[in-house]
């Protein structure tokens, strides 16, 4: 079944599901900026809008516009930051 | 702010968002089938997974493969399936 998740006061919101044993969510990020922190590594693709991420608390910000992805490792943490709702896909590697 | 949606006994969830003033949605369906009536004319874009879709209720199915998109016009009416959850991005044109 489908499960609904919201952080950050409901500012990202995602539909987390599975297929073929391997997780996904669909998600949405309002305006902002954000900190996740991840258990798997994942990778996050831009569906719609443009995300900016960055990979250490004090690293450059790369810009992902839509049909872009980035990739994090498990158990690390990134920024992204939204100027516009951006929907994303993340896969659970 | 996002509005978390929920069809068909929760077997279709999305979460809506507005973007330059354009309404869009990033849903997930579950193994099924569905009949949807569009109010404003939509593009359906399959971004993980596959749907198949048909315009007319004997009409052949079409299958959307992930990166694929079909357009349904307003005030109309169409049925998709999907064999495994398959996230999606609606866009209301």
């Amino acid at each position: 079944m489908l499960k609904h998740n919201s952080y950050f006061d409901g500012k990202v919101q995602s539909l987390g599901f599975e297929r073929n044993g391997r997780k996904q969510t669909a998600g949405v990020i309002i305006p902002g900026e954000y900190h996740f922190s991840t258990d798997a590594p994942e990778r996050m693709t831009v569906v719609s809008g443009e995300l900016s991420a960055r990979f250490t608390p004090t690293g450059a910000w790369v810009t992902y516009p839509a049909g872009s992805s980035f990739e994090v490792a498990g158990k690390s943490a990134f920024d992204v930051k939204a100027g516009a709702p951006t929907a994303y896909l993340c896969e659970f590697l």
